[in-house]
């Protein structure tokens, strides 16, 4: 652990520095920077592969022996700096738990990059999710369903936006996760030759009769707006989960994961 | 639709009770009602036999008209008041959009009042749920299975919390819902020799190769501590959707969901 700097006023340049990279976007696309925040997130990041730039620890909460040990195996570049209690408050969302965040460097997700061992993947694609906590339930149950890929496609938000690394609980870090428009997304899967089956209302089957054997990807649209044509009109076929109340919706990231563990069935899991 | 009054100051002592009852769940039990905010929960109240005591509408954003239409079928004993912009933003969440809320009388939510025609129900039981949100996700989910019953044990908020309305689009108004204690619930179930089966870690087989066919009751817990041993005591069998990732946990509407709809499928969604 390299010798431990310490911040004790919420004016410090790098507390500003840090606030600007949770709230904009921009920032964090201009610096290729993010903000990483709890032990579990950072623990996730660092066993993806994640490079980090400045660890901040407030003592209290989690001290610098624990932090040292966190980063045992970690890169060594890291700088270490210890922050008072009205640092860390000002910077940290859950206040009284915790103790640490991080810099973090954020990794490429261009849908070039990404590579498909398997060859019969199962990939999760969602089409312009809206909100950070949907990404994040979906990001959970790829993580569960341990997908080959999840792809976003037409992303209204960058992945580091904080609310989807809290809601994912870090499952931001352990996705293999890629981002391209969608008229990218479907040429790329049509190139590979991976089956399309669209979450829609029309023209669909029960998603229970339709066979998710080979290679697949799933793909749902918004709540608010279902899929687009460039979608509908480039799948295989349309899978509809049956609803039999008084409203014709489900969460995103519920149905989803009925659609993706449906096909997990089929695949005995393997 | 009765001649309208109007309330144009946010002190009238109508404002203070309904924002009482929107925060306060002892109110909400002292007094036997609560308040629905939106155009759609109201209509799904309405349809469920939910009797309405009064209804506010702001005529911007929701005409007497419109008001009149939605409650042309409803109980004929309810007031209409007319309230100006001040008070509609005192009183509602969404502040820009709706312009109707109402107060209605409570139902009866007592498991002795249950109710299963079904040979063969298809119960959901979620174990002391903490957040609303997760509960109008269930409630979401159960509507969509068109579930007999979801029963909440050792709850710990009562149903008509506006956070369990609102994040349940409405849904807390179409199930057949009860609470009880655990220990009653257990006892009801068995009576009724309806198969509890608990999602748990422990002593589990695989969701899928669990029959669900026969009455069931698919069993929940909390994501922080999962289910009491009391639940698991008395399950049949306990399940488990296999986590291959590297986080063990996914959200409990999630999990219940992936669950329901595994039974619905060995039941042909009949």
């Amino acid at each position: 652990m390299h010798k431990t700097k310490q911040i004790s006023s919420v004016q410090n340049s790098l507390v500003k520095k840090i606030l600007l990279l949770k709230e904009k976007s921009r920032e964090r696309k201009k610096s290729g920077l993010f903000i990483i925040e709890g032990h579990r997130e950072i623990q996730l990041a660092l066993k993806g592969g994640y490079e980090f730039e400045t660890v901040l620890f407030h003592p209290e909460l989690m001290s610098e022996a624990e932090t040292s040990t966190l980063f045992a195996n970690g890169s060594s570049a890291v700088d270490f700096i210890e922050i008072t209690k009205e640092v860390y408050q000002k910077l940290a969302y859950r206040q009284t738990t915790e103790g640490i965040l991080a810099i973090v460097k954020s990794q490429s997700s261009l849908l070039t990059d990404l590579q498909l061992p398997n060859k019969n993947p199962l990939i999760l694609v969602a089409e312009a999710p809206e909100k950070p906590g949907n990404i994040g339930a979906l990001l959970r149950t790829a993580d569960a369903a341990n997908l080959d890929a999840v792809i976003i496609a037409n992303p209204r938000t960058d992945l580091y936006n904080p609310n989807i690394i809290r809601s994912s609980v870090g499952c931001v870090f352990t996705n293999n996760i890629v981002t391209g428009s969608t008229s990218e997304v479907i040429e790329f899967l049509k190139n590979k030759n991976i089956n399309i089956y669209c979450a829609a209302l029309s023209a669909s089957e029960n998603y229970v009769e339709t066979n998710f054997k080979s290679a697949s990807a799933i793909v749902v649209g918004t709540e608010a707006d279902g899929l687009s044509k460039e979608w509908l009109n480039s799948s295989k076929q349309n899978v509809i989960i049956p609803m039999q109340g008084e409203i014709d919706s489900m969460n995103v990231s519920v149905s989803a994961a009925i659609l993706i563990f449906e096909a997990k069935r089929q695949r005995d899991f393997k």
